[in-house]
């Protein structure tokens, strides 16, 4: 018998196309796309099977039959803190092999564009001014990943590969990882790991552990020049500390993603600073041809009643 | 006897670092400093080697024992065009190696700014506005750089090893460089080469026969999606022309660090063009440390009557 799977995404054209390419590639199921609420209600409660992100809201509390989820985002906050998720379901999620190559280049850019002084030189030319500087070299400078998982290994390889020194910050002791010099554990060493930095790239998920990590006191342990950049999730900074920061000179500036609310609402003091870049959570976009490889592979597997790769432990919450 | 060394810089500090590095490293020569004018043609007369850049005008008419001058930087047209310059005497400049690994990092971050559309974010971030857009991957795109010379291979290499496709032009033909996947060769190639490039990097030095090669025509030749980078030599480039060809759409847009008269004058329709971004010639600093190794290793060479490194053919300009 076939498995009934919902597919969907709020981007109609996405979730067609996430349907063409499964339907190409797996025989035994039977697929439903959907791009709106009124779509996709009255198919969860026989779908065995849901792939897609930005879920409506009342969606898993629908659902009856839903023996696995596969969120092809990174992030699975809002599946994971959900009441209504049936806690027996199994959650997977995109591998950051597939979504940390465009997020990489977001930071590489982040980091060449404060060495090279890129803005600055923009808020030149509108006055048609022309007055030189010093460019300095990302290359040797020491750049901190914080959230060492699998997109903050591929990032910490691209900064290592372009001749920067990468160390890197995580929960719990673990193997060495190619490319990084240092690997701190726990919230002990986060001060010590943050103000041997000139960069720091926070690559955290949301989860209980890492809700406002980013505050004050670690703010002030970072270095006068240094940048924080932050393409993993918005709940690990305190925004207010940020932008008291970096208007009081404490770091160099910042180079935002993601956000605690998403829109940035307008009344946010960090739109309005200069040290501070802000871009729409656009890093790391989710394509639906990088991402799909991982599901097909995992519903040969599910259908076998094989164990599923990158299985989501709810407690932990990645 | 000791070899008289005039060492010029119109920046005060910079020629006292040159002055410290190389008295640190050379017995055998007798330094003067100078950066003005009023300190330079005093010493001129007797100066058998001069090391530097942005000579004064007029210094080496007064040039008697001038045997050999070494420029600084990667660019000499300044010199080889000046009519004083005794044309018996040898001229060398820094290497590639010593000033491409700087530019590189520029080319690599006016790439990723085009992709990921950072001018886009900044202007958004201005009105408070949180758009959401697109963002590609570099990785994967054709890359041409124009000048296979010892800095644009430096630069190639750089954009192959993260992943984009390089493409070279130059004048004659050479033995293949590393990173590059066809070179194509002479004036007769350039519109093939443009036509091919998702980006076009300009390293080209101001020679006779570099002068205004993107003209109208060429720039009709690349993909209208294209961006043209320049951090050569201003001479390269129509600017009306290039000017008109963003303008029009013709091309993407650019990204300029070099112009025929620096500073840009007021006037050029370039500072106002939204899909232009334009630097005041900061790529690839000359930093004293990176260059003096070149000189103290030639200086030796110089004493002992052995052919100097790096020395400029007078006739072609390079």
């Amino acid at each position: 018998m076939a498995t009934k799977v919902l597919i969907f995404s709020p981007n109609g054209q996405e979730a067609c196309r996430y349907g063409e390419l499964l339907h190409a590639a797996i025989d035994d199921a039977e697929f439903t796309v959907a791009s709106t609420a009124e779509e996709a209600l009255p198919a969860i409660g026989e779908a065995e099977v849901l792939l897609g992100w930005k879920f409506p809201a009342g969606l898993l509390a629908r659902a009856k039959a839903l023996c696995w989820i596969h969120k092809v985002s990174a992030g699975v906050e809002d599946v994971v803190f959900d009441p209504d998720l049936p806690r027996s379901v199994h959650l997977t999620r995109s591998e950051g092999v597939a979504i940390a190559p465009r997020m990489i280049e977001y930071v590489l850019c982040a980091i060449y564009m404060t060495t090279q002084q890129f803005p600055r030189a923009m808020r030149q030319q509108q006055r048609k001014l022309w007055s030189s500087y010093f460019v300095d070299k990302a290359e040797g400078k020491i750049v901190g990943v914080a959230g060492v998982g699998d997109i903050g290994s591929v990032i910490a390889r691209a900064l290592a590969k372009n001749g920067m020194r990468v160390l890197g910050w995580r929960r719990s002791r673990t193997a060495g990882v190619a490319g990084i010099e240092r690997i701190f554990v726990g919230h002990e060493e986060l001060k010590p790991f943050v103000s041997a930095c000139d960069f720091v790239v926070s690559v955290l998920p949301t989860t209980a552990e890492t809700k406002g990590v980013f505050s004050t006191s670690v703010f002030a342990a970072m270095k006068s020049h240094a940048v924080f950049i932050n393409v993993g999730r918005g709940a690990s900074v305190d925004e207010n500390a940020l932008a008291d920061a970096v208007t009081r000179g404490v770091i160099g500036g910042a180079v935002l993603d993601v956000f605690c609310e998403e829109p940035l609402p307008a009344t946010s003091p960090l739109w309005g600073l200069q040290r501070v870049i802000i871009t729409p959570h656009v890093s790391g976009p989710v394509v639906p041809e990088d991402v799909v490889g991982l599901f097909i592979d995992n519903f040969r597997r599910y259908r076998a009643g094989e164990r599923l790769h990158r299985e989501i432990d709810l407690q932990r919450g990645y």
